[in-house]
């Protein structure tokens, strides 16, 4: 009995974040009421503040959980069969993706800009992004790929914030359908700083490692 | 007398600009109010409405002066006894603290983020930027210091994102006084994929440019 309430609470939780996100996405948070929002899940607003006590509150899970799809994607690029460098741009390729298709992903974004609008703490996404690309940063060094001299915590610390900016701005300045192919362009910039020059001499074999 | 006139004028215009962008800066578009600008800057509200018609026309003339800080620049980056690339650089470094200090182009960082809660177009400052970019680029290949491959005007305006970006979430996430530490890491990452590398043989000598 148990299980079924909260198998309930949680289908409501989840129509109740994705109808917040869209019309977050949409129209931005100042436009959005609670009314809105129940409106399009279907529930009654008593649900959003039963759920997540306000306007506020479901701001604060719709970017908590839109930001958290770059952090569950890393298992997907575990496969140490794949050097990590390669994994990370792909990597970036399904981020991009996200933030012009996944509402959740958009409206986190979205209301991210417009934090400063909101009376209430919003999550700091970047700290796991961060995380995420260092450990991959530090496997490509493991691996004797990564270029001499790059630290793996600063550079990761640089990239999300230049890729992040990169998107949400080529986005702005252009659509989202612009975005594949100009991320190829800042991957054309930024790789090369990346990758041990081959000609730095030889990756260090398995048992060096 | 005309003379006069146009000089008071100006002089009004300019106080009424800076009032609004300490305020838009500060606090934002949304809670700054004709009034406020009026009573910070000592001139009446009627005064706002004379020479920018509405809320939404001084908006639109902060941005255009705050990005105009940019390309005004320029012109003092044209020393052609300083490589283009350095210059580049130098450049970026300007802009970045503008960001940080310069209450106008401030304002017009906050004003182009909540564009969307402005009901009028804001000029867009990236185009004028990308310009700017792209020439000292095309003279760094001119003089045989760009890394092969890259193409100034596609390398500009990924590099005017991701720097834009770049600055921006890092202020918004440390605050201004780490943008330089910061700006640092990236142009680290980023200065690589620009120089040529000198391995890749012989500069062009000026006869065969």
């Amino acid at each position: 009995m148990r299980t079924i309430l909260q198998e309930r609470a949680r289908a409501t939780r989840r129509s109740l974040l994705e109808a917040a996100a869209c019309l977050f996405a949409q129209q931005g948070y100042a436009s959005t009421s609670v009314n809105d929002i129940s409106a399009r899940s279907g529930r009654t607003s008593g649900s959003v503040y039963f759920h997540y006590a306000s306007k506020e509150g479901i701001a604060q899970a719709v970017v908590r959980e839109g930001f958290a799809t770059w952090p569950s994607l890393v298992p997907r690029y575990d496969d140490p069969s794949v050097p990590p460098l390669e994994r990370l741009v792909a990597l970036s390729y399904d981020i991009a993706r996200a933030l012009a298709e996944d509402s959740l992903t958009r409206a986190g974004a979205r209301l991210w800009a417009e934090r400063h609008t909101i009376n209430a703490d919003l999550p700091d996404p970047f700290v796991l992004w961060t995380t995420a690309v260092t450990r991959l940063l530090a496997q490509a060094r493991a691996g004797g790929c990564l270029a001499t001299g790059v630290r793996p915590a600063a550079a990761a610390r640089t990239l999300v914030r230049a890729f992040y900016g990169f998107c949400t701005l080529t986005e702005a300045l252009e659509g989202s359908h612009a975005l594949t192919v100009r991320l190829s362009d800042w991957w054309r910039l930024t790789l090369p700083a990346l990758q041990r020059d081959p000609r730095d001499g030889h990756a260090p074999t398995r048992q060096a490692m």
